[in-house]
């Protein structure tokens, strides 16, 4: 076992690829020293010793001589000694594991520093103030951090200090007082430690490493490990590096830049500078830093500049992406401390990708891997000006962000509210306590909503997404006071109706005013990208990109954002127009088969017209049409609605008390398992009928003007392949007798969902009849795990909390269960019908994780709202980057 | 292919395991001919030929050839030629499916009577009536049976014909009227059919064959092929056997005999036969049969009950079981015609199988396969005497028949008045629109519930089969009028409250009156045949078999029924008493953890007292405890019970609207799929911890007494293994703490109800930690299926109806769904945990059809009501039997 790795002077033993040895921060140094960067001196202990020694609780042979041959590496590069009296070497001391976790022990400077080599500093640096302010930060600092003595302690004698000499900073106080404090630090060690503070170099750094692999097993960082899964017998590096000063004058600096705009993209070095400061001293907000642009100017750094310039170019050469860089300049001398990827907004990001191919420096299937999928959701949504300084907003309340972007507009607390000012031209904010499918017309017209319950996946949330309005949920310090027609924030806080207000969806806050919003857009870059993404997903048919869809301008929207057909047409929502309700209603309420059939023929032309405008956005393009899937009370007012029922017995020409005994009759103990879905086909084969005459007459008419149409028929909440069978029979019978009667075919297919266990389960049987698989994966989980979704939030936040579920399987799919019943269904539906086709249309299809997964389970499309089609797109291309061809992988079996 | 198979005279080509190619009937008449009865001697034209005809619309080559070597064989054995005109020979043509089936032909009698063979009929039996008479009748029935000329026709010229003679009854008839009706029904035939009748035997007998094999095809058999599942391919054999006649004078009769006595299963003939007299006569119930004890001491035929009673005892040696034998005495000559395993009454059902093995007959395997679960039932629920005429009870309703047995009480309304009544030492039957959880007081003190809506899973029959009570559902004709305190059925019946009425629990019938009831017993026939059944059972312990108790009362009788332990044990039930539900529902009212602690600490007396009880009872035998599992609203009144709230309310010292606002809080869209089970134990773990503490405080307690038990406790409603390492964790600390402060030691298991599809898909992880599953199939059904079982009423009816299910997948395991996910669970679970127990606790626990399922998914034993466990320990024995032994059938794999 190798216990250290040296770099500095051009050269290195570890490289960027033995992160899992010499953790983060050390491969990086070691990489940049090989590739000629300079880097300071330094060497790294490995986390392999790390896990060595606190297994059996000390060091093993030979290890001193090891980290004695790293002291000696960086004293022959740097020309000076630990602990040498005249030209002493300073170090730093840096944990660093695999990847960044909390809890860590932070870094010490300017370790080797005792009452002995202090005079040496002074001679080194010529300057007394220096050398004793870097000794009294040292001890402080290794106090608090080796041995866990509170900062407090420290900073109290120094406030005193200061006070006495009238300093206003830090760096005014004298070295008379600095002196006097370095002996009160030391006295505090003293106190709280009972041993001296440690007055070698060499004990210094012995103590400060086994602090580093102790901080291994501290409270946090076991507990932040728990959460992450993240293996005990990883343990961390530690990184001992000469100590550089942009502290020395004003040819010294240090700094921190990006090697392009983060914001923007543009290909430009971006960042600041601070001359004659540390790294620290930046932080502290004392003085304003220069930006990077100015140095170009600046007499002293114009060759720093250049350098860095050219440092840039290699180091993205070297990394492939843009890069975050710190660096100091000491007396005139660059040197580079750090390099990482650098964070970057969602412009810049696809800015970067598609500006880096055209560079030559990636490939199109790594620009599209580095596009993350809220970088695509947050091009499509307006928000609050990142410019904005946020501070200044003041929000009045906060939820739970549920859709994301921004909106602004009048307060309205009724659905009808929001459709009358809407008409009026008005931009209005739905507030309610919860939605339901009431108020999906005002839904519809409203900016975005806000609600005082629910939680991510409830009904606001999901119509939200589903429309891309931003939303916020859960908002539970909001109090609606129906009757004085205001809201009320706590005690203070009163927003009336017609007040304006802002909400954001990405955040959760609400504000009390208007804030300007920005509307980003796919711009060209982000649709290169996609374009891209697409020729992978359709090189072989791989993976396909349907939207749900049930008006022709969402399936407009869809067709924009690249869908490439409609994976599910809810018919229920085209029922609860005004118009059409009551008829509906009278259907539901019939005592007989006439009666229904007659209510159901007053609604077979407005569904046919339905029908007619879908397919006239979707030519061409595949259309999965679902029949009736909801309880019948839905349409119903609730019981206690008396306005309501008296209203609709009122039209419907019948006594309130006989509506009510309706109500009652329909009522259901458990809706989600109830009377519902291809059991209303089954109980009423009529409405089945009407629908799919409904279809099939648009359909033929569409074939008549030449336009060609590809209706699906879904029949949804299949648990037995007799259902299914009984239901596409009707399907079949009414095709055959419009198509008879248009003297015209339309060619169609006929599938199901799967959305109960017991589909999938059998679904080797239902595919023996069905064209088609859509997995409806918000009803899934809901049985597989026995979830109510509207009655989860009671539970759910303490699952996640408790780490019982890493997600909420409403949001991605539970692959452990729910996707093994989707793999499981794949497979047996394809061993029986080799053209059987899949996708998933739940809440799921607009997930990454859960359009991966889908990927992987041999799915051939997801479906999900218009807004979510890009992000689908994205994603279904880097499955395929990630996992490979689904075809080829198979064929190799 | 062989076409036709004879029989008769000592031999036969066929035996009885033809039934394939020779139907039912014809392959035991070849039997009985071999054995050597007394069989009329015929041949059987194979159902093999039927289909071949079917399918070519014409017979095959060399066929007629064939079916003249049978009439040939009928003609050597009886001295009679077909078509002779000095000595006729006579036929029956009967049609014999593989299982007896309606809508396939009739019976035709007599064929072979011509006007030419007429006077040689005569000349034979020396009886011109007897001869005019069978020509009559035979027209009749070959135009009526083979060319569907309705009966109605014939019989009106008949009936002219005898009122115009004066006579009563037909064999009044003077041979001259006979003559002029023979005619007359030659006149209808051909006027009808538009072809003379038929007047030779050869195409008599051809047309006849004809009418059977297409009777194959009629809509009646094909729609109970569709319904039954019986392959179109079977088709059905032709029957043509020598006529042999009972009505040839006062030596002459007809009758029909078991061979032991059917209704108490004593070793002795039992039967009644008519002198002079066809099958027919017997039928039309002209004159009344006599007993077969009667025929020894009758001189004329004692020589006949002597050959019987010889020929009984053959068959029974033959087929090893008692028989149901038609037979035919011809002038003093005995003839068998048909024999058949004969029906028998539960109480004779075990007393036969338990004599025919003492016999040696059979053996206890086979006695114990002769028991039908329903016979076993039948046996332990107080029943309407079966002596009683039925036509007389008169029932006023009828609704489904939900848990088997009858009961005879007054009337009340409310559970209040069943505890009222009940305490005052009265019988009464509850009458509720539908029970609920807050019914159970009263339902424990009654004799049997009738509720008005509801079906066979309902609360009420579930309950009911619970506690072994009657119980009728759905008796929607039931108007209760809660003001009056009457029951209104109709516009004339009413029962006021205290009227006494009897219910049917078997049956469905309502009765406005006392009935007397009888009240069978395990007699010691049944107790043998289940103590054979345990030995199989016990051997190498391939199952077992446990109740469903949650007291210690029920446990006491499923003990005495031979239940080997308590498979589930609902602690929720303990909660509803009325000294206690104050309690609980200040546990859920409790706003915080200390509060409901203390509520908690309330409860932990009364439940460990709960739990010493019933240990008391099943000392050495495991007791899986199942920790709470309802959601906490259903220990809340509902909403609009402003009364109880109120009452509530005040003993909680809470405002009725913050008990409405709680109630409100945990109102849920679906509580089946919400806020219940280990979700509870997760969000409150407090809840888990007392209950707990309770078992193990208990058991410590008994084990210092030195009584041995053997708790086990088990976790509901998990899906992720996540969610039972949490509550294990909190029963194995209890049980340290509980061990360490009684100083004594309890081995006890911990296991989870596996009841979600997630649970079963996920078995293997979750059998990682489990000591046993047990499934609960109800759950798993609800949500394998999507079903609610409260709501499925709606439509299951419809959907048993149209046969898109077999069976109420709440009655009998769903064997493709829910099955699937059992064995997958059982598989997954011992691949990672060998020692694993598994068992189903669910209702279907107790269902034939579904023990034997659980023994071939390797499911370790079931666990039913107390009043089940006699038909589990049958059936368990059975399915032994029947699928061989587990163990060594995975030996050989």
């Amino acid at each position: 076992m190798k216990f250290i790795y040296r770099f500095g002077g051009g050269r290195a033993d570890g490289n960027a690829d033995m992160k899992n040895v010499l953790g983060g921060k050390g491969a990086n140094l070691a990489e940049m020293a090989t590739i000629g960067l300079p880097v300071p001196p330094g060497f790294t202990i490995t986390s392999e010793l790390c896990i060595a020694y606190l297994k059996k609780g000390r060091y093993p042979k030979g290890y001193s001589d090891e980290v004695d041959k790293g002291i000696m590496h960086i004293e022959e590069l740097t020309g000076r000694k630990l602990g040498d009296t005249s030209n002493p070497l300073l170090v730093s001391v840096r944990s660093g594991a695999r990847i960044s976790m909390p809890g860590m022990m932070d870094t010490i400077l300017n370790l080797g520093i005792t009452d002995k080599t202090v005079d040496g500093l002074i001679r080194q640096t010529n300057d007394e103030r220096f050398a004793y302010d870097s000794y009294r930060r040292f001890i402080m600092m290794f106090s608090n951090v080796v041995q866990g003595i509170p900062r407090v302690l420290f900073e109290k004698p120094l406030r005193e200090v200061k006070e006495r000499e009238r300093a206003r900073f830090d760096y005014q106080v004298s070295v008379e007082g600095l002196k006097e404090l370095i002996k009160i630090y030391k006295k505090i060690y003293l106190e709280k430690i009972g041993e001296h503070f440690p007055n070698t170099p060499k004990k210094q750094l012995k103590m400060a490493i086994d602090a580093v692999f102790k901080s291994w097993n501290n409270e946090r960082a076991i507990e932040y490990r728990r959460i992450y899964d993240i293996p005990e017998d990883w343990g961390t590096a530690v990184n001992i590096q000469a100590m550089v000063f942009g502290n020395m004058g004003d040819d010294s600096a240090t700094g921190v830049a990006f090697t392009r705009n983060p914001n923007t993209g543009a290909k430009k070095p971006y960042g600041e500078y601070l001359i004659n400061a540390q790294g620290e001293d930046v932080v502290a907000g004392v003085r304003t830093p220069k930006s990077l642009t100015k140095m170009e100017n600046d007499k002293t750094f114009k060759h720093i500049f250049e350098e860095l310039t050219r440092i840039f170019k290699k180091l993205e050469q070297h990394y492939k992406d843009m890069q975050d860089v710190e660096f100091t300049v000491e007396k005139s001398r660059l040197w580079i401390l750090q390099t990482r990827t650098g964070k970057r907004t969602a412009v810049a990001a696809v800015k970067i990708a598609s500006d880096m191919v055209k560079e030559e420096l990636i490939t199109r299937e790594e620009a599209i891997l580095r596009i993350k999928p809220d970088d695509i959701d947050n091009l499509l949504h307006p928000m609050i000006d990142p410019d904005v300084d946020k501070k200044k907003l003041d929000p009045i309340a906060k939820g739970i962000a549920a859709a994301p972007g921004a909106a602004v507009g009048k307060v309205v607390i009724t659905a009808e509210d929001a459709v009358r000012l809407s008409d009026k031209g008005q931009k209005v904010i739905l507030i309610r306590e919860e939605t339901s499918a009431d108020d999906i017309a005002g839904m519809a017209r409203a900016e975005g909503f806000l609600t005082v319950t629910g939680g991510k996946t409830s009904h606001a949330a999901v119509v939200a997404r589903g429309m891309g309005k931003p939303c916020v949920v859960g908002c539970d310090d909001l109090y609606i006071d129906m009757e004085r027609r205001e809201i009320r924030v706590g005690h203070s806080i009163v927003i009336k109706e017609g007040d304006i207000i802002t909400i954001d969806g990405t955040s959760g806050y609400v504000y009390q005013k208007e804030i300007k919003l920005i509307t980003p857009k796919l711009n060209t870059n982000a649709k290169r990208i996609l374009r891209w993404a697409d020729e992978i997903r359709k090189k072989g048919k791989l993976f396909g990109v349907r939207a749900n869809a049930d008006q022709p301008e969402d399936a407009a929207i869809a067709l924009e954002y690249g869908a490439e057909g409609i994976g599910l047409c809810r018919t229920e929502h085209m029922f609860f127009n005004p118009e059409r309700i009551d008829v509906m209603r009278e259907m539901i309420l019939a005592e007989s088969k006439e009666q229904r059939e007659a209510a159901l023929s007053e609604l077979l032309p407005m569904q046919k017209n339905d029908f007619r405008r879908l397919f006239e956005v979707m030519i061409d393009k595949p259309i999965i049409i679902r029949t009736l899937d909801p309880p019948l009370h839905e349409f119903l007012p609730s019981l206690d609605d008396e306005e309501s029922i008296k209203e609709i017995a009122k039209k419907l020409k019948v006594f309130p008390e006989q509506l009510k005994e309706r109500i009652k009759k329909l009522h259901e103990n458990n809706p989600m398992l109830g009377h519902r879905g291809v059991r209303l086909g089954i109980t009423y084969p009529e409405i089945t009928k009407m629908q799919v005459r409904a279809i099939f007459e648009a359909a033929c008419e569409m074939t008549k003007e030449s336009k060609h149409v590809l209706p699906n028929i879904m029949i949804p909440l299949v648990g037995h392949f007799k259902e299914f069978v009984e239901q596409r029979k009707i399907v079949d019978e009414v095709a055959n007798d419009v198509f008879k009667r248009y003297q015209v075919k339309v060619s169609y297919k006929v599938g199901t969902m799967i959305e109960l266990p017991r589909a999938a389960l059998t679904a080797d049987q239902i595919a023996k009849h069905a064209d088609f698989f859509s997995f409806g994966t918000n009803d899934l989980t809901q049985t597989t795990f026995g979830f109510s979704r509207d009655d989860v939030a009671k539970f759910i936040p303490m699952y996640i909390e408790k780490k019982i579920l890493k997600y909420d399987p409403f949001q991605t799919i539970d692959v452990d269960g729910v996707g093994q019943l989707i793999i499981m269904a794949v497979e047996k539906g394809r061993s029986i019908n080799s053209k059987l086709s899949t996708g998933i249309c739940g809440e799921h299809g607009g997930d990454p994780l859960s359009i991966e997964f889908a990927y992987q389970a041999k799915v051939n499309y997801v479906s999900c709202s218009p807004y979510r089609i890009p992000v689908a797109r994205l994603v279904g291309a880097q499955a395929i980057i990630k996992h490979g061809d689904i075809k080829k992988r198979s064929r190799k079996k």
